[in-house]
């Protein structure tokens, strides 16, 4: 019997795994793939980890993956299929290997950036094509990019850029935006923000780095070419909860409703990391949410046998 | 007229100085002493801030000065004397030098553990003294340590510490504990913690690594010695929170009310690490305020002006 099955191994669950560690609990952490680090695996560069000034993604995955392993967490590659919550003190992970009992679980599978689909959006991902402004906007300053998206994360994501851009476009398929309207008016107000109505993007260009956005005008069917050095998509994240949906409660856009305790709707099982209710997604905040599900996971055996 | 002051330059304070730096807000650290870092400046080992195992407090410290300078932070010396939130859109803080003015405030001014006040306490802090046994208690695996305390992270810490300990007295001076009674029954249902009822720790002994305890039973007078490898002092720990208690609303014990958006009861004044209401402080905790803090501030910019 296990105390604590930890699922995911992006800083959240490796964060988690390294306090489990530190706290003496028998741990065991479930990653679907054998390289852990989660969405920090296709980060180019982060910047913003406090004191690992521009350290990159894949390398400080690997840190947060020794730094659990030097503890000596273990590591088991599953896809977890099913979680049963039979009592308060047992608790089942049902896995396309195996299965473990424990006495607790910390839910951290991360979250996934919604993608445009269109050519070169892969291939150009962490060479100009981004999904987070915060994480990676500073790299961009004096240049020209384009966020693309109509909802608040793509406004404050203009209005972010603006600051340190020479010229963001904020490219929307409608021509209104679903936004706040105070963010609305800071964004109509922001000089070196243009914004471009009723557009898509066909595809994204470049030779190793970002150069050419077409875009198509879905009112006219004008094409136009657009040159920027970098693209932000905004259109939405997904958190990665659908195997859990009916076990804890979640809200409308399919995250676990937990507060900074981590403690779900069901005792026993915490959310850390992107997947739950939260004002930040960050590499930061995730691996904070790992070290407070543990400890929360700690109360948790404490009070509870 | 800043966009950001920022109070204090421990964990907290420089992890908001990067993330307000990175959205190119303008910003001035005002810290009280001349050298950042906080309360791990006195910390000898860190080993559990994910990424960076095994690093010294001194170094981490350093290692986030040198990230938030790197991107172009300015810090001055400075005591706050002073803060007067006159209107939303503008903010003045008083220090010891000049006076600032600011259009948002994150306080981060951190917590002091209290002391026991006793002979070698002082001296070998860091050299098996400790004041947080989620942060050191890993170091002491096999060895006999010593609590010091009755309420509830006392007994949480004696629990902890006798997962990995060979053996932990905990030391209290009155016959009953504050704490929870659940963690009480756990207390006495493990075998290897020894409750020493009634008695206060006079001096702690040692050369260069604590050796010996020197205690004196209160109801008896009776005096002994106790052979210990580490002690752990979880008699509270104080928020340096009075110069803004008048400001923004406090708890009982002086902690700042803010959730983990670090929104304080006054607009555009943002707490950030362990001088607000959390679950959890440690390092990596604080950090994440900082980049919660800057993000929330960032939000009342762009709605506020």
């Amino acid at each position: 019997m296990l105390d604590v099955i930890i699922i995911g191994s992006g800083p959240a669950g490796l964060a988690a795994a390294i306090y489990a560690m530190r706290a003496g609990l028998q741990t065991l952490v479930i990653e679907k793939q054998p390289m852990s680090g989660g969405q920090i695996l296709n980060t180019v560069d982060v910047d913003n980890y406090p004191g690992l000034p521009g350290i990159g993604g894949f390398e400080l995955g690997m840190n947060f993956h020794q730094h659990a392993q030097k503890l000596g967490a273990q590591f088991v590659t599953a896809e977890v299929t099913a979680i049963e919550a039979a009592t308060e003190k047992e608790k089942v992970v049902v896995t396309t290997g195996q299965n473990y009992t424990c006495r607790t679980i910390v839910l951290a599978m991360g979250a996934t950036h919604r993608m445009l689909g269109v050519p070169g959006e892969e291939a150009l991902r962490g060479m100009g094509v981004s999904y987070c402004a915060t994480c990676d906007g500073a790299f961009f300053r004096g240049k020209t990019v384009a966020v693309i998206g109509g909802g608040d994360v793509a406004l404050e994501d203009a209005l972010f850029l603006a600051r340190g851009c020479e010229k963001v476009y904020l490219i929307h398929r409608r021509d209104t935006f679903r936004g706040a309207r105070s963010l609305q008016q800071k964004v109509f107000d922001t000089l070196n923000i243009e914004v471009i109505w009723d557009s898509v993007v066909e595809s994204i260009e470049g030779e190793g780095m970002v150069q050419l956005l077409q875009l198509r005008n879905k009112r006219t069917g004008q094409q136009s070419a657009l040159s920027v050095q970098g693209v932000f998509i905004a259109v939405g994240i997904s958190p990665d909860t659908d195997m859990v949906r009916e076990l804890v409660d979640c809200d409308e856009n399919g995250y676990i409703c937990a507060d900074e305790t981590c403690e779900t709707s069901v005792p026993g099982i915490f959310a850390a990391g992107d997947l739950r209710t939260k004002p930040l997604r960050q590499i930061v905040t995730a691996a904070a949410d790992g070290a407070n599900a543990i400890t929360s996971a700690e109360n948790y055996l404490y009070h509870c046998d």
